[in-house]
C-alpha cells in the first residue's frame, strides 16, 4: 500500500508512528491511529488515491486543520489520513461575479484577508477562522457569530469540485448566481463530513463588507431574562448581525484575563451586533435599546475602536476558561446544543440544573441569536469521576435539548462525538435515508467510515 | 385502482376524461393524460396512494397550481396526477421562531396576506405568487424579483415532511435556525421536482418586512450597456433588492398598455430597488445613481406610490405581450437563461443576434441581478414554418448560456421541457449521482418518470 501511495504522492506519504500520531485525532476526544498520512497535491492525485483505496478497501479520511469538535477528521477506523491543508491556493478572486475560487486547504481568515482590500468578505466566521480551511468548514456546514443575519458556509458555496469514493471526478453547481437545473448536489456535500466524497475546489460567493457596525450590550437578573429579550428582539423584526450571550460564569472569566473589560459585571449578558449603513445601524441600535431597556439591569452602547476588545474577549472565551482554575480543562461535549429560539429560556434553565445536580461547573455562552447555546464544563482530566460526571452531564444536555425540539449541534457537527444521537435527532427513517445515499454514492463504506451514525 | 384509490379518498378520485384533460398539462408546452387525478386531503392519504402507486409501478405526478413553466407537473408517462393545493392550510405562525408551518398547497400571496400585519413576510416572489402553491415553489426552488438580495426558496425552507415513493413518511430538519446534524435532505428536495417524494408539510422561515422601499430607474444606449451598469454596480459592493432589465421592446409593449407608464422611452432601462431603513435606502439609492449616472442616457428615483405602477407594469410584462400584435402568442420555450453576471452583456448581444437570424420577435427582461434573462418569443401558433424557427431560437439561446458558462434554468426548472440539456448543464457524472440517488429513493422509478433528464 505504501508503495502503491507513492507511486502516486512520492515523498508526500508516510507511515511513521509520529505523523501517525500526530494526525490520530482532531480537536475533540475521539481519536485513532492511521495507517498512512498522505498530503495531496491536485485533484489527479486525490483521485488516483481514491481509486487505489476504493478498491483495496481501506478506509479515507479528509483532513483540513483537524480543529473540529465532533471527531470528524479523526481516522478511527485506520486507513489513510488524506491532509487537504496544503491544497491552500486561491485560484482566482472573480469579484465581478460576486465570487473566488478556492482549493480546500486555504485558510478562512486568510481568503478574508484576500477579500477585504476589494470591500468584499466570506461571511462565515466560526472561532477558529485564524486556522480552520474552508474544506473543513463546507464538510461541517460551519458558522459562527454572525449566521444569525448572514447565514451558515451553506449559503455561500455555489460549486464543488468532489471526487467520489471511486476516484470519478464531479462538478456539483455553476458560476451562476441563480440556477434551478438538477438536485442541489452542493447542498448534499456541505454537511456530509467527508462522507460523501473529497472535496478538491470550491466556487463561493461573497459578500459586501458592511460600512458600518455596533454594539448593545446589556445585562439581566438571570440567563434566562436575557433569553426572553433575545425573543422580544426578533419579534420586532429586528435582524442583529450578532446576538451572543455570555453568561455570569463566562464573565467572570473574561475579567480573569482583562480586568478592565468594559462589559457589565451585574448579571448576565446579551451582545447586540448590528451592522450595515451608518444611519441604519444607529437606528437599528436604537430600537434593540428601547425593546430591551425595560428588561435589563444596565444597558450600553459602543461603536468604532471601543468594540474591539469587547468582541476579542468574545473569541478568547473558549481558551481562557482555564483561568478560573488551572488544574482543570475545558472538554467539548454537550458544548453546541441548540433549540428553537422560544426555547432558549428552558434550555438554558435545564442546563443550568443538569450542571448543578451533577457538579460540574460551567460557562454558558454562545450564539444564542440562533437558539445556539455552548456549554463549557470542565474537570479535573486526572480525576475518573470527574470523566463520569461529565459524560452523564453531556449526555443529559443533548437530551435535554432533543426533548425541546432542539439540536444536538448547531455548528460543530456529529461526528463520532454525537453519532449515538443522530437516530433520535433525525428520526429513524430519515436515517435509513442517509444510508440509501451514502450506500448510492460510497457503496464499499470507505469514506469516513463510522461518521455521522450511518 | 379507481377502485383502490376510492378506497383511500372516497369521492376525491376521478378518471372522467374532463377531469384527465383538465390536469393534461402545466403552464409550458408539455402534456400528457393522466389515467388519475387524485386530491389527496393529508399526510397519510398520501402515503396509502404511495403504497399501492409504488405496489403497482403506477407513475405519481404531484401537481400544485400547475403554473410550472417546465412540464414538471404534466403527466406524461400517464398514471396519478395528485393535486395537492387542497392541502392548504397554514397550520401555525410561530413568528417568536420566525417561522410558518403550512400545507404545501398554500398560495404564495395567501402566506404573505397573514404575515402582514405581523412585520414579516416569505421573501421568495415570482411573477405566479398569486396563484402557484408552496409545495410546487420548493420544488422548482422558485425565486423572483428579490432573489438577488433574500435568496431563492432554498433559503426559507426549514423543515420538511415528506412521503416516499414506498408510503414512508420522513422529516428531513428541524425549527431551528441552524442545526448540523446529518446530511441536508431539506435542500436536496427543495427543486428535485417531485422525482424523490411528496411534500405534505413544510416548515418555512419568513424574515422582517423591510421598512422602506426606492426605486432607481436609468436608461441605456443598448441593453448590453445596461449589462455593464448592473456590474459597476454590484462591483460597489451594493446588494440592491432587485434589479430588473426591461429592454426597449418590453418598454413599447408596456406602453401599448400603460400609455402614461413613468418609464424612459429613449432606451433599454434598469430598475435597481433598494429596501432597508429610510436612511439607508436614500444612501443606496444615491451611490446607484452616482455609478449608473456616466454610463446611462436618463436617471431618476422612485419611491412610495410613485413605485407602484412602474412595479404592477413590471409584473404584467409576461401576459403583456401579445398587445404588441394580438394575432401572436407568447410560448415559454428557451425563456429561462441565465449567466454568471460578468456575462450578461454577452447573452443579451447573442440572444440579439439569434432572435433577429431566425426571424422570431423577442422581448427580453429579468432578474439580471441574478444573471437571468427572461426572453419572451412570440409567434403565430398556427404557423408551422414559425414553430419550427422557434424551437431553433429556443435551442440557440439555451445553447449560448451554457457557452458562457451558464445554466438553461435560473428559476422555471427543467421539468420535460429542457431535460435535454441536463447532461451538458451538469455534466455526465454529475447527472449519474443524481440518477444513483433517485434510484436509492425510488427504485422503481414511480415519482414524476422522465423528467429533469433522470
Ligand atoms: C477554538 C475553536 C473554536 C471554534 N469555533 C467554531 C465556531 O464558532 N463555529 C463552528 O461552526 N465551528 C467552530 N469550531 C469547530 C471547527 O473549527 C470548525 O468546524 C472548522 O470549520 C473545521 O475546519 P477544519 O479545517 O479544522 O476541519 P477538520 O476538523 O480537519 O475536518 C472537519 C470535517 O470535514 C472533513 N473534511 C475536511 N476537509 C475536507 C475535504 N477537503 N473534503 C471532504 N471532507 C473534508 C473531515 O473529514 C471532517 O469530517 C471551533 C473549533 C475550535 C478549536
Ligand atoms: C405568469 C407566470 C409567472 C411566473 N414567474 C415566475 C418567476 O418569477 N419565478 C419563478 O421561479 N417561476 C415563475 N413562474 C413559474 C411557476 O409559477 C413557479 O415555478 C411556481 O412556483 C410553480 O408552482 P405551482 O404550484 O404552480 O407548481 P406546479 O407547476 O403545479 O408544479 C411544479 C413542480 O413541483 C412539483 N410539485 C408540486 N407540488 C408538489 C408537492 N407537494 N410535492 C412534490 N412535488 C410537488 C410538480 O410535480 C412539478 O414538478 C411563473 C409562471 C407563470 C405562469
Amino acid at each position: 500500500m505504501l508503495k502503491s501511495l507513492q507511486e502516486i504522492v512520492g515523498e508526500r506519504v508516510s507511515s511513521s508512528l509520529a505523523e501517525r500520531c500526530c494526525y490520530s485525532s482532531d480537536a475533540s476526544q475521539v481519536s485513532g491511529y492511521p495507517d498512512f498520512v498522505v498530503r495531496p497535491a491536485n485533484t489527479g492525485e486525490v483521485s488516483r488515491i481514491m481509486m487505489l483505496c476504493n478498491e483495496r478497501d481501506v478506509p479515507v479520511v479528509a483532513r483540513g486543520a483537524g480543529s473540529g469538535l465532533a471527531g470528524g477528521a479523526s481516522p478511527v477506523s485506520g486507513g489513510v489520513v488524506l491532509d487537504m491543508s496544503g491544497m491552500d491556493r486561491i485560484l482566482e478572486m472573480d469579484l465581478e461575479n460576486l465570487q473566488v475560487i478556492v482549493e480546500p486547504g486555504v485558510v478562512a481568515e486568510k481568503l478574508n484577508w484576500a477579500l477585504e482590500p476589494h470591500g468584499f468578505f466570506f461571511p462565515p466566521d466560526p472561532g477558529s477562522s485564524s486556522f480552520c480551511t474552508i474544506g473543513g468548514m463546507i464538510s461541517y456546514n460551519s458558522s459562527g457569530m454572525r449566521s444569525v443575519k448572514y447565514g451558515t458556509t451553506r449559503s455561500y458555496v455555489l460549486d464543488l469540485e468532489v471526487v467520489l469514493a471511486d476516484g470519478r471526478v464531479i462538478h456539483t453547481g455553476s458560476r451562476n448566481l441563480k440556477s434551478a437545473a438538477g438536485y442541489d448536489l452542493t447542498r448534499l456535500f456541505v454537511g456530509s463530513e467527508g462522507t460523501l466524497g473529497i472535496i478538491t475546489r470550491a466556487g463561493l460567493k461573497v459578500a459586501p463588507l458592511p460600512k458600518e457596525r455596533r454594539l448593545v450590550f446589556a445585562s439581566f437578573e438571570s440567563a434566562e431574562a436575557a433569553g426572553q429579550a433575545v425573543i422580544a428582539v426578533f419579534s420586532q423584526g429586528i435582524t442583529p448581525s450578532a446576538c451572543e450571550i455570555l453568561d455570569r460564569t463566562t464573565l467572570k472569566v473574561l475579567r480573569l484575563v482583562d480586568p478592565k473589560l468594559a462589559l457589565p459585571d451585574d448579571g448576565d449578558v446579551i451582545l447586540f451586533e448590528v451592522d450595515g449603513s451608518r444611519d441604519s445601524t444607529a437606528e437599528a441600535a436604537e430600537q434593540i435599546e428601547k425593546v430591551c431597556r425595560p428588561m435589563a439591569i444596565t444597558i450600553r452602547q459602543a461603536s468604532g475602536r471601543e468594540m474591539e476588545p469587547i468582541w476579542a474577549a468574545r473569541r478568547l472565551v473558549g481558551a481562557a476558561i482555564s483561568r478560573l482554575d488551572p488544574k482543570k480543562t475545558r472538554i467539548y461535549m454537550g458544548e453546541d446544543v441548540g433549540v428553537p429560539i422560544k426555547q432558549i429560556p428552558a434550555l438554558i434553565k435545564r442546563v443550568q440544573q443538569i450542571t448543578a445536580s451533577v457538579g460540574i461547573p460551567a460557562m454558558k455562552y454562545g450564539h444564542i441569536g440562533d437558539g445556539n447555546l455552548h456549554v463549557a464544563l470542565f474537570i479535573d482530566v486526572n480525576d475518573p469521576d470527574q470523566w463520569d460526571r461529565l459524560r452523564t452531564a453531556a449526555d443529559r444536555i443533548h437530551r435535554a435539548a432533543l426533548s425541546l425540539g432542539g439540536t444536538v449541534s448547531s455548528e460543530h457537527g456529529i461526528g463520532l462525538a454525537r453519532a449515538e444521537y443522530m437516530a433520535e435527532q433525525v428520526g429513524k427513517e430519515s436515517l435509513n435515508v442517509m444510508r440509501a445515499i451514502k450506500k448510492s454514492l460510497d457503496p464499499r463504506g470507505i469514506l469516513n467510515p463510522g461518521k455521522m451514525g450511518l
